[in-house]
């Protein structure tokens, strides 16, 4: 069974390098919107008893979700003998519990639905708040990639004498690797949220790292509110401009412009979402995975 | 087991009337965006061990889909019993077959989603095209309703001397109940479509009803372009200033203005999507029909 894959929307992991590593071939797919916003889809590829590979950037998920099932449905219509998805940012992730009576669990219902159209899914580094593991909600096998190595990769390659912040304890082990894989020390925030928007950080024993270079992590960087209060507090304690990294690229409205404003020296994120901060590149981590655990 | 109905997004029908005419109460429900443009939702009434009916118009329908599953989903985790949908103008069907190889084909993809979700449907006049019935993709009930009495009613209140035209052979039977309805002659287009935006019309017998005032009727008017088509043609001929009708409001782009600005002398729809248009209203329709099929 050989694979093709196909990139639905733009996405910004290296599909060209994927396929080229595995031997995979490009398909080549149209989707368009009709004048009524329906989406109109069509594969040019022959698909029949292949296995077929999505690669979809799915930020702002709501738009585009339907043509992606869409597109799974159409590829087992026409004889796709299994569907994957790359999802290199998984959104509908956050709402994982009733915090108030009456609310929707919109990660188990979003998991629900995406595991009936796909046969398996590779994601980076999931947003597992409360739940411990993927399979607890998704049905399918899905292959959860850590962008650890490519930052710390990154950290050691571009920054001399670095002290990593996480942004909480929860947080701790994965800020723990990065630091260990960049041979450098890590200390966490202790922060307190208080609605969408608004968070209070406090950072102790920042005092001991005066000289370092301060390097912000975080899995999202949406609102930013976090990241931009801890630099403005690391400004305050005549700390060095830090440096912020995020694995996803999320940015909403103008997140990424405030926290540059914020008296960051730059923001850098991996290539989940595309964005003018993709500065790590993940499709090493892709491939991998790819050889592991799908071609085998 | 007593019902509750929720209005999602805004929607034309008056569902103030219907709740006021079945005794149901008008439940309410939050749906908003996080900043990252995901969906958040809270119902606010008490569902359990009750029947939940959703209203919502999901004209331009891939932003607004995901969120009504996930009322759905929402819904039956809080113990709804049964979760009915009232969709005034349901989308995704035209694409009823493969018209070119690798196409695919969406209505019966979105029937299917649809059909997990919910109990049954209710819906106005939708565009059965090639297919007979919506049993052919909808395995759940579907209630089929027809503004051909409404239409007639408003005509016959509203035009005196009418010739109903119909936009194509297809629709020569919808059209003939209308006129029937409205005591008028009708007669129907022959159209050729030249993708997706252009069409070809003529009229044919046209000139033995000089005296009448011409209303154009048809399901969607969505790029208007056959009715635009047919202003002009009927401008020309010097016939009086026709008034169109269509049962769903879609119009996209500056096809309403476009079609006011035709020749026009009014354009009338059916309050199925919300729209400025709208003067006919099919409320009583849906009223019926909940009496009929789903209070008994």
């Amino acid at each position: 069974m050989n694979t093709i894959l196909f990139e639905l929307y733009a996405s910004a992991v290296d599909t060209m390098k994927i396929c080229k590593q595995l031997g995979y071939e490009l398909g080549e797919i149209d989707i368009r919107q009709f004048p009524d916003k329906e989406t109109y889809i069509k594969i040019n590829s022959d698909i029949i008893n292949r296995q077929v590979i999505f690669v979809a950037s799915i930020d702002k998920p709501n738009n585009k979700f339907l043509p992606l099932l869409f597109a799974a449905g159409t590829a087992r219509e026409l004889g796709a003998e299994k569907v994957g998805v790359i999802v290199p940012y998984l959104p509908y992730m956050r709402q994982d519990k009733q915090f108030q009576p009456g609310e929707g669990i919109t990660s188990k219902y979003f998991a629900s639905i995406f595991s009936q159209y796909f046969n398996w899914m590779i994601t980076i580094d999931p947003h597992l708040h409360r739940r411990h593991s993927m399979s607890e909600i998704y049905t399918i096998p899905t292959y959860v990639l850590h962008s650890t190595t490519p930052i710390a990769n990154w950290i050691k390659a571009n920054v001399s004498d670095p002290i990593i912040i996480g942004p909480d304890m929860e947080s701790e082990q994965w800020v723990a690797e990065v630091a260990k894989g960049a041979q450098a020390p890590f200390i966490v925030l202790e922060k307190t949220r208080k609605g969408d928007r608004e968070v209070e950080v406090s950072l102790p024993k920042i005092d001991e790292y005066k000289t370092r270079t301060p390097i912000l992590v975080d899995d999202i960087i949406s609102t930013g509110k976090t990241m931009i209060e801890t630099v403005k507090h690391l400004n305050h304690l005549k700390m060095k401009p830090p440096i912020c990294i995020g694995v996803h690229a999320v940015f909403s409205g103008e997140a990424y412009s405030d926290l540059l404003n914020s008296g960051a020296e730059k923001v850098v994120t991996c290539n989940t979402i595309k964005h003018q901060s993709n500065m790590i590149d993940i499709s090493d981590l892709v491939v991998n995975c790819l050889i592991e655990n799908i071609n085998g």
